[in-house]
């Protein structure tokens, strides 16, 4: 991955999870010394990145001395994590970006900040999220150039994780908040399948498209930070180079393209061809057409039911985006639903016999690097698609662009097929020239 | 299973969801003639079983018509499944089993019954719920035999599908609130791993506890729910008797056992034994002593917290056993809750040790036969440890007791290994020998 202009003291915090909880299990570091050097990392760089929403000292350190005490729960155990300000935390303010929640204490944790807790995780605190992970920027800064976008939704947790003030944090994706963020900031980025990872008890919740996503600064972190999340062991795939076959989709949203990104998948598809994969083109077929209505139909939709409460009470403190979303003129009616929903489940099946034919897509995380503009609403046109196709999806931080920012490659499996693609996106990542 | 005493006019309602799915693909049968016989039976019955909280004529034959015209949406196209009352609809009212909620109307779909319609189920109507999903019953009966109890909380999914009046129903457990109400009632149950099937917009979560479960008439259909619930191909499975390990646990709940449920137990060992499977004798070991308190000190403490408004303002109208739930007064603190949760992670490496020697565990569903008594507090002993172990359990309605009332059989599997395990468990439901 890219250098960041400081690392700070080359401290504990540079490790990614698995080296940091490896050093954990051997005795030669504890997790308030990690913790203490995460804290130090966003001391010096949390005024120019804005990363978080909220972090105590003392709340992070009482976990980690308590972790330091305790046999470990699992592989994560005192290893801290950053968690994306629209997931509700028992102890500390959840604000989901809003005003309207400015000083709002849940009771309870989000079921995936329960189950973090309960795998020895210290919750590091509450990274910066766009107002209800809307598509409008909120302050949040790219750590590899400050006057550059970090991406959103999931801002924080992207940039908190690439500027090494911790190595795992937890997001959201409807749109391409998850993807996007992480190809920007440069770190590994995956979104769950739709249902891959709990939903349970995120407020707002837009049901068919809301999409837990993870951040890492590898690979490997991500499969642990899964295996603690979902209760079972880190699968383990043998995958031979000469039965991997790789689809390489340009999308209808090619001519958005930057240089930077034609460049990156093609240089992409030739090194795993050399590599020894079956590498061919793909494409989306005709029955796409049209598919970005369908989305957003679906997503104002649902958007307008999860957040009707807020629009009636609290619109006039809403960003402009979110005030056109929830304006009822113009609002899709249930026929209209329907048929987007039947749309969707098309290009789903039409998806599936695509899969048939490789084991996973490669396709564009962006547009190109990072744009210098901290204040426009993001473009997810190669995100929006997979994310209402519901399959697993990563970013690795494979290449730079013309400003030497991040670049990267989006890695498109089947629904359900998780763990699968994740090695696949792995195997795919060791084979990649970087050289540029 | 045994027989209902009059499965009405013989009509598409007693079909298995698998079946009837084959007659809407091949045109034999129509979702609105599958929903004409699924409402006449329940018109017929419902006024003894109480099943319903809310079941509207129009609302069913709408989405039934609608589906009739439309290309199948997924293998469970035009079938009807309930829901528990727990599980908020945006199109009918969702009541919790509380007066708190009569006349609630969410905006929202809780993210299952999503997934459902998306799939092209037709939402039925609401089934019963005990008051908060508590596990005080609430007028529900046993279709079998109505002076006994359906088993609690998912007291009207269980006898709403044993009684032929759907096919499919969805509900919950966090104690034994789907395994109990389903062993009682002679219906498959199956309780999901704790993520395993997605809890995105549940009310009152209690995050690490509450857990999906289905009810079916057969383990195929569970099957099939499942993969519409979870968005994967249904999974399939070789299994060689030679190779199929299973572990016949007593646990430490076998003096609550009554006759019924021993030699049920014993029958099935023999059975799987005569089949060709290694059935070895397995305990829960000392660890496990006192996991009964750790259990209720973590569905206390979240129970308050998923709660804490309701308790605030409205617990005059609360039963019994949630006024003294919520009664601040002995609620465990934090440390109590640290304390038992590292316990109940202790049982579940204990456990994971324990399933490194058997592929699945046989144990008991419930004490025995359904009570008949409908008013007390129901008895989960066999089935609180396993939800806090985060495995997927089924019921197989295998044997009958004393009053001729159904026995189950549970099937319980390591965390994560869902479909495997319904599917040992379909190995093992055919090779039971139900001659009594």
């Amino acid at each position: 991955m890219p250098d960041v202009a400081s690392r700070g003291p080359g401290g504990l915090n540079v490790l990614t999870a698995t080296e940091a909880a490896a050093k954990l299990r051997d005795g030669s570091a504890t997790s308030v010394e990690l913790v203490e050097h995460c804290l130090a990392r966003i001391a010096a760089r949390e005024p120019d990145v804005q990363a978080w929403a909220f972090v105590d000292r003392d709340i992070a350190f009482d976990q980690a001395r308590a972790r330091d005490r305790e046999q470990p729960r699992s592989p994560l155990h005192g290893v801290p994590v950053g968690i994306k300000d629209i997931f509700d935390t028992c102890d500390m303010p959840t604000a989901y970006g809003s005003q309207i929640y400015k000083d709002h204490r849940p009771a309870n944790d989000t079921a995936v900040v329960s189950l973090l807790r309960l795998a020895g995780a210290v919750i590091m605190g509450k990274c910066v999220t766009t107002e209800f992970a809307s598509p409008v920027p909120i302050g949040t800064r790219n750590p590899h150039d400050l006057k550059r976008s970090p991406g959103v939704s999931s801002s924080g947790s992207a940039a908190a994780v690439a500027d090494f003030m911790v190595p795992l944090a937890m997001g959201s994706q409807t749109g391409g908040s998850t993807i996007l963020p992480a190809a920007f900031c440069g770190v590994v980025g995956y979104k769950a399948s739709l249902t891959g990872i709990d939903r349970g008890g995120i407020r707002h919740l837009r049901p068919t498209i809301d999409t837990i996503g993870l951040f890492a600064r590898s690979i490997e972190d991500i499969a642990l930070l899964r295996s603690a999340l979902v209760g079972a062991e880190k699968a383990t795939f043998d995958l031979d180079a000469s039965r991997v076959r790789i689809g390489v989709c340009r999308t209808p949203y090619w001519g958005e393209a930057q240089p930077e990104t034609v460049q990156a998948l093609e240089r992409a598809a030739r090194a795993l061809s050399a590599a020894g994969a079956e590498v061919t083109d793909v494409e989306l077929s005709d029955v796409f057409a049209g598919i970005e209505d369908s989305f957003r139909v679906i997503v104002r939709l649902e958007g307008a039911r999860a957040m009707e409460w807020e629009a009636r009470h609290h619109l006039a403190t809403m960003n402009h985006w979110l005030k056109r979303e929830l304006d009822p003129a113009g609002r899709p009616d249930e026929a209209q639903y329907e048929r987007a929903q039947a749309h969707a489940l098309e290009c789903r099946r039409a998806l599936a016999k695509l899969f048939e034919r490789c084991d996973a897509i490669i396709t564009p995380s962006a547009c190109g690097e990072a744009v210098a503009d901290l204040e426009s609403v993001s473009n997810s046109a190669f995100n929006r698609v997979w994310t209402l196709m519901r399959g697993p999806c990563l970013t690795i931080p494979a290449f730079n662009g013309p400003n030497r920012m991040p670049v990267g490659l989006q890695v498109v499996g089947p629904a359900g097929n998780d763990d699968l693609t994740i090695a696949l996106a792995d195997w795919i990542a060791a084979r990649l020239d970087r050289s540029t």
